[in-house]
């Protein structure tokens, strides 16, 4: 019951080096090229993916379609949830971090990155478009911590993903930086505390195998 | 509730001259950039997608993931499921169209690829990969006729299709020739004798309106 999580490929945000968040930026050639690597090593490696979960932001639909791609598995189902969106980074969003920094100063700029417990400044109106029309506004934040992602990624966890793991399938997730990092963060029982140390490269993917009581057996990185 | 059918764009084995039925060829360059365009054009009229149905086939599936894109649409729900595959040409499949017209003549071949009862030479064994392992095998063709891939086609539109036109949704159809001249057959109620005259080119959106009864108020190609 192989678990093989990634974080999508290169995208126009990680290269101007601002907040992304929700906005439904582009991968980058180099992303795709990422992606289509990826895809090849988890092939070679011997996994056949049997299913995906991916995020409703395109740089994450697009790395999952060209790793299934070069998995010969363009034909397994995909499932795009909001619940594996990238943290919601309120009014930090489109600013550039360098620039923050100098304003703000390196200490709370990491804070906003790293911290657990850290919420953003909040937007007051988010500008989306209708993919999100059918979920409860309620559920729509404004600006998330670390630990508010988590909550609204691990849902999806236990009540989806965790039943194919159990059924035996091989289950691709293709994420971002931190809806993977609040994951990776509870499924390993890292402290929050150390949360910070959780580092997730673009393309590069974490593929864990567990027992029947979803205790991690094996842990590898490609 | 508009209805968007559409074929692949061109493949390799279009280009080729060959028949292909459930073989899974590549699109062409030229093929991506049909799609591409399809959904441009798509776009321009107004229409915006709410969720895709494609075969198991990946030049379906390449097909609608780029009309996707290009309608602002990747983030919907997508169903891959064999029932909208190309007709299963049996023996014919990987036969060059012309060298069988030189071996066979003309009318034996117009017959093959377009009679509706029409069975072709059929294959003794399939050799497919895992996408139909959960298939039971009484449900997998040797080689069908067009009447015999309408069969199956149609318990796809009644029961997961109809419903979310219905629901007032726009349903993005990508299949093959076959599969989509049956069922174009039966929506238009095209007389079995005249199902020859029924063309499904590459990538050209045939876009219908129905009103309740889900009869044919308008239809448009483009």
């Amino acid at each position: 019951m192989p678990l093989i999580l990634i974080r999508h490929g290169e995208s126009e945000a990680n290269f101007a080096n601002y907040w992304t968040g929700w906005l439904d930026v582009n991968l980058t050639e180099k992303g795709r090229e990422q992606a289509m690597l990826a895809g090849k090593k988890i092939s070679e490696a011997g996994y056949q993916i049997d299913l995906a979960f991916e995020s409703v932001l395109k740089r994450s639909i697009l790395t999952a379609e060209l790793i299934l791609e070069q998995n010969n598995a363009s034909a397994v189902p995909e499932f795009k949830t909001w619940r594996l969106n990238e943290r919601h980074y309120g009014d930090l969003v489109g600013k550039n971090k360098a620039k923050m920094t100098a304003e703000y100063g390196a200490e709370q700029v990491e804070k906003w990155r790293r911290g657990y417990d850290e919420v953003p400044p909040q937007v007051k109106i988010n500008h989306f478009d209708r993919r999100y029309n059918n979920l409860d506004p309620r559920l729509i934040p404004k600006g998330e911590s670390l630990h508010q992602t988590e909550q609204r990624v691990i849902p999806l966890w236990q009540d989806e993903i965790v039943p194919e793991l159990k059924a035996g399938k091989t289950v691709l997730v293709v994420g971002h930086g931190n809806s993977l990092r609040s994951l990776i963060r509870y499924i390993e029982e890292v402290p929050p505390l150390e949360v910070n140390q959780i580092d997730i490269p673009n393309a590069t993917a974490m593929i864990y195998d567990f027992d029947q009581q979803m205790k991690i057996t094996h842990k590898k990185i490609m």
